[in-house]
């Protein structure tokens, strides 16, 4: 490793590595890990981390200190539905509540393989359905996630249409997981460059997700989903992951389906670099970008479909 | 936090927030978020790490991966005397065996206050002794270690001249917490700028390792020793932090007794910045001008005192 290379490159080398020493741990074992980014990173000043329950469900409320918020984000963390927890995503969650002003409201839903689909889908929507019961307006409230929290966060606003709740303001999602068929082109074409996901260890994940259900279930891979009636969806992903294409097919099909999507490709970035920001100023910025749709969102300078 | 920071910034910001947190908790929890560094940062592609025995001691044995190692480095990992372990420095010692091209030998001493003063110092020179039994020139072998790691490694100095044994051909010492008095003025003079260590918090760290003992053992506090016959010592800490005098007064007193000190002090880094090379580039910068120093002490361009 050289000082000269840059922040990027540094971090393809650390998760390549990294990745490999991991995908042979236990489960247990790469959960801890996992949380461990929350030890190194921990939280930025300036957020209150509130451990509370919502629907009966573990979950962190993050607000900006002293500040009132200025609405809601229920935000569904990744791992793959088998990894991952509001702690693992704390730094990156905090940082969202602080460029949003918005509250964020993390659920720890409940994970395979102990737990298949469509619980992740049943307590994702319980949550929702709480922050309505709550009293919020759907219009002040969004969702979103990263990688298996993406294609959750599109399976709650399916469920949630099918069950006539009302459609909140937006949804963002970061390098979504949406397809668990797993064998889009992307696989093979961002095999190379994507230091982080080979196609085997994703595919494994979704076994244990589906449990015996169908890979083309559109509650579990929504990009087979009708997206009628979503909500504006904002899709950043990177060029160096094999989940591009689960987000370019996806913003091709919400668009198709009447969804104000907009599609935002990072060049080089790879899976959900934003949980990196300590270490990459992409990440920082990938964050603010979110931030700044949602402004233009509750400004209602964007317009909904 | 904004995007417009420089990485020195962000990581104080970040540093500072996180110490807040740690230092309420349970030392085996303080413990493990240290080795946790490892799991997120990882260890730099290239370097093959061997867990091993020395001297009946634990110890990590890591060397460039394909390539006959240019000498030994028995580094002494930091956390006070209380935390820390090869694992916690791992992502670091690995950097420096791909700097230097050196093995490098880093032993899980015993901490305190399970085993307090001296049982440090023991497995120190137990590892050193070690060394030199396995056959290696003491100019093939160099010390060194960062903030109680850089104590302990002049105190395993001192008692390895003590008992006759022959000096290495140089040492690196990294934040060293060389004063267990903990009194000097950099305390004060620092205390706002440094994010990471209080007065209070080392203040009980040194009483844990103390168990007793004197604060101005020389064995504990190696700034009260006969610094005569060291070898050339290379000394780098940041403007920063409250050990700042600790090095100062060390490279002072070690030329007064005859022995060819280096100060090498960065301006408005922390305490052992070298461990967020990840994230910050004067990490690296550092751990790459320990290697520069060393090479010239191997190709004999530096005189020895």
């Amino acid at each position: 490793m050289s000082e000269e290379l840059r922040p990027i490159d540094k971090l393809k080398a650390l998760v390549r590595q990294r990745s490999a020493e991991r995908d042979n741990l236990p489960l247990e074992e790469r959960r801890r890990a996992m949380d461990a980014t929350l030890e190194v990173f921990g939280v930025p000043e300036g957020a209150e981390v509130n451990e509370t329950e919502l629907a009966g469900i573990k979950t962190d409320r993050i607000v900006p200190a002293g500040k009132t918020p200025q609405g809601r984000f229920l935000y569904f963390h990744g791992g793959g539905y088998v990894l991952g927890s509001p702690r693992s995503h704390r730094h990156m969650t905090a940082l969202l509540a602080l460029k949003t002003g918005r509250e964020l409201v993390v659920p720890d839903y409940r994970l395979a393989p102990e737990h298949v689909f469509p619980a992740a889908v049943e307590d994702g929507l319980a949550a929702y359905r709480a922050l309505l019961e709550e009293g919020h307006a759907p219009g002040d409230i969004v969702l979103g996630g990263d990688s298996a929290g993406g294609g959750l966060t599109l399976a709650v606003l399916i469920k949630a249409r099918e069950e006539g709740l009302p459609m909140p303001a937006a949804a963002c999602l970061i390098s979504p997981w949406a397809d668990l068929k797993c064998n889009s082109g992307a696989y093979e074409s961002r095999a190379e460059a994507d230091p982080m996901i080979d196609q085997s260890g994703i595919a494994e994940m979704a076994a244990l997700y589906l449990g015996g259900a169908a890979a083309g279930d559109p509650l579990a891979s929504p990009l087979f989903a009708d997206l009628t009636g979503l909500p504006p969806l904002f899709i950043q992903v990177g060029d160096a992951e094999v989940l591009l294409d689960d987000s370019r097919v996806l913003a091709e099909r919400a668009k198709a389906a009447g969804v104000d999507a907009m599609l935002d490709v990072w060049p080089e970035m790879i899976h959900v670099w934003h949980a990196y920001y300590p270490m990459l100023p992409e990440g920082g910025q990938a964050l603010g970008d979110i931030a700044a749709y949602l402004a233009k969102i509750a400004g209602g300078k964007r317009l909904s479909a």
